[in-house]
């Protein structure tokens, strides 16, 4: 009987980071996604292409590329809004780019300015511009509800990926659940709805929030629908600066601890992984969730090894 | 078409006061449940009848248990490991008992120095004692995992409840999972096989904690099993003072907001529990949990409402 394997794609050196507001030195970054490396991960969300003027926190992409490009084995994607950044990342050597837009228009116009059919443009550009062997993945942003209009329908994602899809029926496509708010039955439904659908797209990846307590359970929706790629954050690092105990990304380390639990493999080091989740907790600012990496550090208490 | 209902029990002022070290006033304890009242919570399980060397938090029980049943409509429990606190309990004017044995035997002994059929025996004569129309709750703890032993086979939770339900085949029986670390899986699997080993018992529930990041997950696993009353704590407040970091029940919020969402019946106003939730939460010395509370919090900032 074949193993079943889970990749987890580690996202706190992006989406967590951009969280956080005092400025993390970039050695300190770097340190930290060698610490990730080094604990069995083998796909991390490195950076974010983006203005450094909007987000002063990642405008040292380029030296985070080149850094993590010297891991072996490593799988280092970069998001990418627009053909501009997606050429700036391709300049400082990325070969996984990232390219997220929205289904909901009201927030892809606050976050890109732009409509979402705009986007599909822009993601064509993008897909134009990417050299033999460079890998993509396709973020759907607010793929089943959004912070400034609610809930979003199916129908939406599958009239947006009708467009999107044939552009390059070979990208990885993620769900993503932005606000926290989708429901286990929503994310079965909505994967299985687009597995039907899209035949042809090979890799659908899942990235859920924990906002309000449903991260793990709809990771496991998500897994139970097929779906064998998933976004987590070290130390459920995420959030919004600007949003007070607005909580983030469903944590790494819950999600390798839930899926060992299973019996389901993920490369990952849980050990050396909570090490590392201990010292984005750390960062000024940072905003950490998730509950493995307390219960564990407890129970090594408890039994007197740290 | 009927309208789906979860009957969500209140454990906090029992399960979750337990945990806090530092002494709650009697009136501030009585203060909360009928803020827990007033929210919409219709089963509280109020207090516990232990040792009050033991446990000197729950000391005034007995005044606790007078002041809930002078609310209306209030369903309130009171937790009992022995005959002797179960004739405390009715003394006390108490008219629904919850009575617990762990089906782990190093787990039991360590509780309460029985061997899991000696209070099995003890369990026979707290049924004896009861009053006419005495409401009576079986909860076995350590249904899923040990905190001692490990994983606990679903084989020895039928053979424990083999002895046990005919001693009171009406009473509603609760499975505990008192580490944290069941797996929705085990959860729904579980609650099946006790479903048709024991078709007399007409309520189960469930009551979960949140210390891995699996209490939503594991409550919906329940309620997908059939099963309609789940045990949650305000705040999350539970966990361990012993145990630093070893956070506790799953959230009454968390359950609520969760199960409005899919459009079940709670009878609980979600704004009000949240206001509750953050009273427990500033007790000082408290271990809480969930994130509805705070994401609700966050959400009314940013709307200007607080």
């Amino acid at each position: 009987m074949s193993t079943s394997f889970l990749e987890v794609v580690e996202v706190a050196p992006r989406d967590g980071l951009q969280s956080v507001s005092t400025l993390v030195p970039t050695q300190l970054k770097i340190d930290l996604i060698r610490n990730l490396h080094a604990a069995g991960l083998r796909r991390i969300e490195v950076t974010s292409f983006v203005s450094p003027a909007a987000l002063p926190q990642l405008a040292d992409a380029p030296e985070i590329v080149a850094a993590a490009k010297s891991l072996e084995g490593l799988d280092a994607s970069v998001l990418v809004p627009t053909v501009r950044h997606a050429e700036r990342a391709l300049a400082a050597g990325a070969d996984h780019l990232v390219f997220v837009l929205s289904v909901s228009e009201a927030h892809n116009r606050s976050n890109v300015k732009r409509s979402p059919a705009d986007s599909a443009a822009e993601y064509a550009r993008v897909v134009a511009l990417l050299p033999a062997g460079a890998k993509l993945r396709l973020n759907i942003a607010t793929a089943f509800d959004c912070p400034l209009t609610g809930r979003v329908s199916g129908a939406a994602v599958l009239a947006l990926l009708a467009d999107l899809v044939p552009i390059a029926p070979w990208a990885e496509v993620g769900l993503c659940d932005t606000t926290g708010r989708a429901s286990p039955a929503q994310v079965a439904s909505l994967f299985t709805a687009v597995g039907h659908r899209f035949p042809t797209v090979a890799r659908w990846a899942f990235h859920g929030h924990d906002t309000y307590g449903l991260g793990i359970a709809n990771v496991l929706a998500a897994w139970q629908a097929g779906v064998r790629i998933v976004d987590a954050s070290c130390a459920g690092l995420g959030g919004c600066p600007f949003a007070p105990g607005a909580t983030g990304n469903v944590a790494t380390e819950d999600v390798v601890w839930t899926m060992h639990g299973m019996g389901i493999v993920t490369g990952v080091d849980l050990e050396r992984l909570c090490a590392v989740a201990q010292q984005y907790a750390a960062l000024p600012g940072a905003q950490t969730g998730g509950r493995v990496r307390q219960a564990l550090a407890s129970a090594a208490r408890r039994e007197g090894r740290i």
